[in-house]
């Protein structure tokens, strides 16, 4: 509990004389102001996040967690719950989306084992494991309320590891059959969101089975009564230790001022759990794709973050988020790289007087 | 006129059989049917697109086109005219948004002066001038029929000169102090909308000049009485060059089966001209981001075109267009290198039966 009190503490919100020094250069620049919109907005926000004029990220990172979910056994998904252990091995060899798209983009990518229901150690995957998934929280908690911070104690520091090694910013993506439904659960619950509206198939439920999956959610709420105002419970009773882990990064990344990248649906959740424990966190936070599952614009939309792409994607893995990285280095170069007006020759737009 | 009837008259639909055998490889693929979205329809079009599988685009281009606007004189925008042929020098130097960024994505930038109002040659521009900028529209006609004409097939003619170089696909891009005025004008006689919907304060209106602008484009097309049931009457009426040119490339692009990438509202309402001469080149265009002007989203609306980037961007150039290249790259990366369920020895989804 220690960490996590003291990553929390730590947390302060960006640089605002690096904000209104980057925003002043940017009218500067040789286009309408405010013409490149979030691409301005992101070079300006990370100039506060930094508090220096980065001018490229060198090295990035998506950090990826696979973990199991008791609550599989109230017939969910259509997926055998081995899958996350057999998939999640593909993530450092690159065989699969986040994989290749790490290869290509050049991201390091780090996948981490933090409850998967396996007994074996997965090749290239991080034993970081608590406990072989969560409990049935159909039928009583998820975990413990120990383990639920434990989850996000190292979350924040596995991060803080790496923010020692330099890396500048990280991506945060998942694997586990059934995480849609704990997701669902915690975000209805901190919400205080019908069940129904933030409810979707995920990877792996069946159109026809979609109401047992609300009924399943509806009933965990029930049988366990999660505490809307304290957010370790609803993540011990109703979540996941990955969404725990997720939440961590972002804690830790926020402690440092090092921004972090969100994903999809889950991500959305973790990130939603993160901003209720250290509301400053939402500004080291970096809102990706809008997800297909239907949860995920209310998550956003709570967290007050935009979302650049809509591809109606809804994979998990980080393969959302990684797209954002070259929009996040297309800031950052056309932030360092464009003349001004004067460099240019062209009379400031500012300095213009209407023609009548 | 001979080219333009030509060009339509060889444009045919992306070929199913290729699409079908896409769509088949990709739900083989190590990820949930479907579950990486855009990704995954987009990499099924291009087959169909191609008919082939491409596994790289390896020669790109941004075609730009600078043009001039009569009605600039009506006192619309607080930019001074000028600024279009000052600032179009710089799209082949590199010093400024579309210039730099192509650097940064490896793109070609080819700048069009189509119609600029200045005497002197641009150097690095290429020189397809028709005239020196449109006519007031607010009291005639924007432009013959013939230069209507002309200004598509310059643009047809020239994007098959690139196409037989090797390039394969495009983005288009414009510069014309004043353009989203044509543009607003053409997008509301074309769908019957009223101006006030689709009018926005463009790079250079002041807010409280709006009301001025609506009242010089409802004038316009008062006066001029475009037939909404012959494009090329409303490009000559209430048109522009650049917007011209811009339909005649995605034209040439669709009759030789290359796609192109739109940019924002000026290239939207191209493509929604060159939809009324030819509807299927609608499959031929691939939309980028949705622009801060209003008109942006009624123009893809009607096109049916998605639009995975929401960057409240409103630049022109091409700039919007460019960020869709790493999405389109990724795209045949993923559908290129994926293993299929088999290779990573997972049971494939589609093989799987309910649970309960």
């Amino acid at each position: 509990m220690n960490v996590l009190k003291k990553t929390i503490s730590r947390i302060e919100a960006p640089d605002t004389a690096w904000m209104q020094r980057a925003k002043k250069k940017q009218d500067t620049l040789v286009k309408p102001p405010g013409s490149l919109g979030y691409l301005e907005e992101l070079s300006i926000r990370l100039a506060g996040i930094y508090r220096e004029e980065k001018v490229a990220l060198n090295k990035k990172m998506v950090l990826t967690f696979g973990a199991d979910h008791g609550v599989y056994e109230e017939g969910i998904s259509i997926q055998p719950q081995s899958i996350t252990a057999d998939h999640f091995a593909s993530y450092s060899t690159g065989k699969c989306s986040i994989g290749l798209m790490a290869k290509y983009l050049n991201l390091d990518i780090v996948a981490v084992d933090i409850g998967i229901k396996c007994n074996h150690e997965i090749p290239g995957v991080l034993n970081q494991k608590i406990r072989q998934g969560t409990s049935n929280m159909a039928k009583g908690p998820a975990m413990s309320r120990e383990d639920a911070v434990l989850s996000i104690e190292k979350g924040i520091l596995l991060v803080e590891e790496y923010i020692k090694k330099g890396y500048e910013i990280f991506g945060i993506g998942e694997m586990g059959i059934c995480n849609t439904t704990p997701s669902s659960a915690m975000l209805a619950v901190l919400e205080g969101l019908d069940v129904e509206k933030v409810t979707g198939l995920g990877a792996g439920t069946l159109p026809s089975n979609l109401s047992h999956k609300v009924d399943v959610i509806r009933r965990s709420i029930e049988v366990n009564r999660p505490d809307p105002k304290d957010p370790i419970d609803v993540l011990a009773k109703v979540g996941g230790f990955e969404i725990g882990a997720m939440t961590g990064v972002i804690l830790g990344c926020s402690a440092h001022r090092i921004p972090v990248v969100l994903d999809g649906f889950i991500s959305n959740v973790s990130a939603l759990l993160a901003s209720k424990l250290a509301p400053l966190s939402k500004d080291y936070m970096i809102g990706s794709h809008l997800s297909d599952e239907p949860g995920a614009r209310y998550a956003l939309e709570a967290l007050g973050l935009s979302y650049p792409l809509n591809m109606n994607m809804r994979l998990g893995e980080g393969s959302g988020g990684a797209m954002m990285f070259p929009i996040i280095d297309m800031a950052l170069y056309l932030y360092d790289r464009m003349p001004t007006f004067s460099e240019n020759e062209i009379p400031d737009f500012d300095q213009l007087t209407p023609p009548c």
